[in-house]
């Protein structure tokens, strides 16, 4: 099923990336000094097959769940906090929520793993298990429930592209998930644990070290495929990052720009492009989060984030933030004149 | 005059930073989660000497023109550029104008020394000198002409305010002007000049190297006084350059936070510090420039871009993409709840 859908995914359409870059150097600036809103342009352009591509209708996809990792203590908040925030983001007043309206994004929040009975309207429930197991004892979840979370992924991107949705981004909420995103990082990109692990909401020093320990001690009871990605986020991972990792997936099937935001939702995107690389071509960055886990997974994808905020809030914050500046290319491209409607001499290289 | 105005620089209120900075811990997400985005609005507070700071009046002054170095043959484009796209600003067609209307926005074109007689309407003349003389071979302007261009600055601040601008943006037009900013910098941060040169906006190799050579050249034969930054401006800057660093300490006189653009008006920036170090906290960077140096004005200047483009257009259209996140800023400080709001138990870092 899973390799089935992957198999839809197709290259990008050159011939709609050439033009957007033939109109793009008609417009009067400096050749190339928009810098990487031109390359944006131009990928929008190739995934939407339009030399006249659009990115105003959005969603942010908010992929909250659990992890049994957290008795283990790796995190300064208690489980509770993952529903309570959950629940809060159909009130319209997270960070996200804020942020979404800047752009009239809506924010799909899903549960796609919490460990409680949530009712609210407003969540859609695609709720796998109440919280997956504890990764320093064992397996997060089975190699059938990560497939099962990645199409999860997968549909809700198809549903929303049906809706009509054209730019996307990811976000996340899950108590003990900079953990399992630590894990899942060392062991994708074969980089010490030590150089990935960050405070996340806010760690003592003491519980910071045992953060480490904990992390090393799962990657080691578990000894996860590092080749075989599904194996590494149903060994190591999270229900959430298993959805993001489908949503990747997703809107590379369905041919959707999507924006990365931090560190949980970067740590699925390589899980993504492991899976199928030419996932990467429908992918955008957003801001470089605080946590240090977030250089190494950029490097193995090798992007560069385009805001720098220091910002290590979660929910999708970055991603939102992200499409000011995708509403930004688009305006440029679309309202800014020619060199023939202005009349100067275009500005070439000397020779 | 000048010294006079100076003087009305006063220290930031830190009370109302302080009540800010409470007010941010007390909304729904990790102490300090949102990163620069809650520097920005600590700061803004004590510009504005209030708990619930405002930046919804933006101005972006766009400092247009003309350099006597362009003889030299140290721009691709020819000089008649300048005025054609300062003429073109009006239309409503340039970058800049684009971008400004992404946050309403208003695009303050300023004629402070365009080689030509500009009469369209919505171009303000502040024209010191049809352009500056060749600086390869003497000095730009007089020590005269500098403080003028500072005080036309600081001038036109002053007016914005009135008019009940809150938030500023700097911006320019000016061929020639990134050799004019990078003989500025070599100076002020003691940098040898070929780590700071670019192509602007668009050289050839051989073009490249006569420009390294002629800024060399120009700071040989006028010998500024790297102590006295009025003296650097007039031997080795421009009248834009001399502008933006009067609108930068306007808006430390005047308590208007102004975003720094690319390159350019980093310089203008740092030599306005350094006439004035208080001038620094009225200061917020947007992106970082293409410019390779950018990057020396930024670490003189100790800050860090929040916006990773690589663009190299000038004209403000940092700055004006820069507003945005001040837009994102001031939304989760006011529209974020609270944790009392929430029910939620704070996430405090455990002890």
């Amino acid at each position: 099923m899973l390799y089935k859908l992957l198999n839809k995914i197709i290259p990008l359409d050159f011939e709609s990336m050439e033009l957007a870059r033939i109109r793009l150097d008609r417009l009067t600036k400096p050749l190339g000094s928009l810098g990487r809103l031109e390359d944006m342009v131009v990928r929008l352009a190739g995934i939407n097959s339009s030399v006249a591509p659009r990115a105003d209708k959005k969603a942010i996809v908010v992929m909250c769940a659990d992890n049994g990792v957290v008795e283990e203590g790796v995190s300064s908040c208690p489980k509770s906090v993952t529903a309570a925030v959950t629940c809060n983001f159909t009130r319209g007043i997270t960070a996200v929520n804020v942020f979404s309206r800047l752009t009239n994004a809506k924010v799909v929040i899903t549960d796609i793993g919490v460990d409680a009975d949530i009712t609210y309207t407003g969540i859609l429930n695609r709720k796998i298990r109440k919280g997956t197991w504890n990764i320093a004892k064992g397996p997060a979840m089975t190699r059938e429930e990560a497939i099962r979370g990645i199409l999860t992924g997968i549909d809700i991107v198809r549903e929303l592209k049906d809706e009509g949705i054209n730019l996307l981004g990811t976000g996340e909420m899950g108590i003990g998930n900079t953990s399992t995103s630590s894990a899942v990082t060392a062991v994708l990109t074969d980089t010490p644990v030590d150089r990935l692990v960050g405070v996340g909401a806010g760690l003592s020093k003491e519980a910071y070290i045992n953060k480490i320990e904990v992390i090393k001690k799962a990657i080691k009871i578990n000894q996860p495929d590092s080749k075989d990605p599904v194996d590494v986020l149903a060994k190591i991972g999270g229900f959430d990052i298993a959805g993001l990792t489908g949503c990747f997936l997703g809107a590379a099937i369905h041919r959707i720009p999507i924006l990365i935001d931090g560190f949980i939702s970067a740590a699925a995107a390589l899980a993504a492009v492991r899976i199928s690389p030419a996932a990467r071509d429908c992918m955008f960055t957003s801001h470089g989060s605080a946590e240090p886990g977030s250089e190494a997974v950029m490097k193995a994808l090798d992007m560069e984030p385009v805001l720098n905020l220091n910002m290590r809030v979660g929910e999708g914050t970055g991603a939102a933030l992200g499409f000011q500046l995708v509403d930004a290319a688009l305006a440029a491209y679309t309202q800014m004149g020619t060199f023939d409607d202005a009349r100067i001499e275009q500005y070439t290289p000397q020779e």
